[in-house]
């Protein structure tokens, strides 16, 4: 899984780049803490995509009590592409490691923009704050058009600027947050467990909620048992 | 201090909404370690604003030796107006608290975008990485004009989607990054001159220097003697 | 209640040191996001310790829904005299800032030690990890006799190695993990509600559970809309 | 390299459990920054252990310019036993994840106690606050045996405690802080860099410098030229 390259929304991509993490790691370090040791032998022995009943109990058991650190012994390193608009939104989780493209250094070559296929509407909930979607009752192709318009004209002068001479952290300010830009994103899986719980859930915003969707099926990939176990605690976090 | 709006750029302010800080707090949790006790007292009972001169080589001896901690026993909570661009370089600080206005949830009504003055250009240094930036010899008064018309126009199409009931979260997709927007953003001393040390700065974007240069006054104006190390110490966060 | 010693123990205290703390501050750093300034104004011109419904509404949604940062923008000081073992847990906590005495630099002179009044013994629970704690059944008194003798005895030993000329970082190795020590503490609300929940609780430790009632109540005295909807939401922190 | 036990103090070792960690991940996660694509693809193709003179030059350049984060992207988990007393001081590294033997849940067997080979004096320095330290003159073999012995008197205590029922968590507190005990301890190379810049450093306690030695070692196998522009840059992190 490691390399390749998941496409989500018209542009963007999320790409596992590196990885260390499996459901074993969550059992070794709480066994730490609780010194059992004799099992911990055999589980290092054993298959590390097969935990024992015991050791599966062991993690849910620290999904549910709320022992989060035995979740932070592992590392994802993310390569991903998305919209400005959602990596604001994705930053502001700080327990994480990013490398962004730079508009300042950068000198955007025919860069990508995201327009939606199908735009949205809100509808009012029936309590306050909450809010559910539904496709925008709008000419959704005219929209489309409008945006896509908007996008080339916004990348036109930004260019003449450039042409001109001007530096790059300047023309750039002129871009919308649907430009694509790229980062690298490490974090564990107690960190991304607080990610999945926000951002692949109901009142996401959908495109953060796309890209979190795939993250989720990665980390269930290598780390089942606490994925499992994350889903049976109501997707918390410890 | 609290409470005033200090201007930055065209359209932007710092505001100091509330503050916990002085440099007694340092020497007091340093004296925590040290146990030295008896002066300690002395200084609890002093003037707050005029340190002892040996509680002022222990906020230097702190401050060189990379004894940081006592410098966190602090907090400045501001309340910033700023564009999308500066935000997005300084919420990559994770030492800090942050809420911003959200795009989301708000409608805009009016909103602001950051326009230079005057545009510059790069210069490339005598190293490699090492740049320096000098007024655009291009017709600034023209791209100034070409940027406003822009930012115009991207707000004709944003309000065109909102009144055709268009969800706010896609209508701002077409918003430039030189909107603006308003943060509170809390930090203790410690993390703000890190922050200090790479914003306000030779290097850094001319433009969250300008914020980082008022940051700088309020921290120095509530702790002076602290400031007075930092700078003292080649700007260096201990 | 800043600068107060509140008991705790045998020889231990909680001190407030100095707070910036309100529930006003959460309601408008949360406001910042929603952009409903209009009865922002309104609330900084009103009594701080009486929140509008509006706004104890909002705390309460702010705290179900898990929008947490809202919560940060506050600052809590305290200055903490307690054993070394419950020190140890305490600073697992990595979100605050701690400043402790050092036995690397401090001679200890006469110092504290905890002994406990009554001692307990555990009870397995119904379920495997869950235990329960009650008074021991042997005789409390000779054990106490015996642990004060203990500590007597451990400083005596320091106390040698030190009038004969030993570093007090290697003498201090000899002090048991029930010696008082002294730290600065500062948090805010949402890391110390996520104490709260983990510390104030019964399978807490009972030592540290008997320091987190007192930080709780301080917490509840500048917090109480915070401090209600934190109980309310079964003391999950957001 | 992983799995094997590396000894340190009487009875103390450190082993890297797992790691994910190479230069070409500071470079690779840089130049998404900087988009020079082209140079990237290559050194992905390339030798991991043997980068480009530019890729050398571009980690010398984020150390000296303290670009911190594309030192993030990695992982290295170990396994450490040493004093509680060495495990306090490492346990203030808050940008870390722990795990560490609890004595409330575990009921310690024979435990291990430090006792040094060779006790230290403080000699005072030429300024304030600056200590150098030299063999302690007096009977090093007696004291040895008086430390020795009270470890002994320490541990018959608890156990006479735990043999009479009294609860692991308070017969406990009678063992002094030279008790052995065992962490998961998982960071990265940045957060790293901090570590051993405060700890393998002439002014830090001898005993977690000589664990800070061993994980520099580590650290220096799996990322040569990170570590090598770590010291070029005076030892400070970035």
């Amino acid at each position: 899984m490691v390399g390749e390259e998941q496409a989500v929304l018209d542009h963007g991509f999320v790409r596992l780049d590196a990885v260390l993490a499996d459901d074993l790691s969550v059992v070794n370090s709480a066994r730490v803490s609780l010194a059992k040791r004799s099992d911990w032998e055999y589980s290092v022995g054993g298959n590390h995509r097969e935990l024992s009943k015991a050791d599966k109990g062991l993690v849910k058991f620290l999904m549910t009590k709320r022992h989060g650190t035995p979740f932070e012994h592992n590392a994802f390193r993310f390569h991903v592409k998305a919209p400005l608009f959602v990596f604001r939104e994705w930053q502001r989780h700080r327990i994480a490691s990013y490398n962004e493209m730079s508009g300042r250094y950068v000198q955007f070559d025919n860069p990508d923009f995201y327009v939606p296929d199908e735009f949205r509407q809100r509808v009012e909930g029936s309590k306050p704050g909450a809010y559910a979607y539904e496709t925008w009752k709008g000419n959704n192709k005219q929209a489309a058009s409008l945006f896509a318009r908007h996008n080339q004209d916004s990348l036109d002068l930004y260019e003449w600027a450039i042409n001109n001479g001007m530096a790059t952290e300047h023309a750039r300010i002129v871009l919308p947050v649907s430009l694509y830009s790229e980062m690298y994103w490490t974090t564990n899986a107690r960190s991304m467990m607080n990610f999945l719980s926000l951002r692949n859930e109901q009142q996401a915003m959908a495109e953060i909620r796309a890209y979190a969707e795939v993250v989720e099926s990665i980390f269930a990939f290598y780390m089942p048992v606490t994925a499992e176990a994350f889903r049976a605690n109501g997707r918390m976090a410890p």
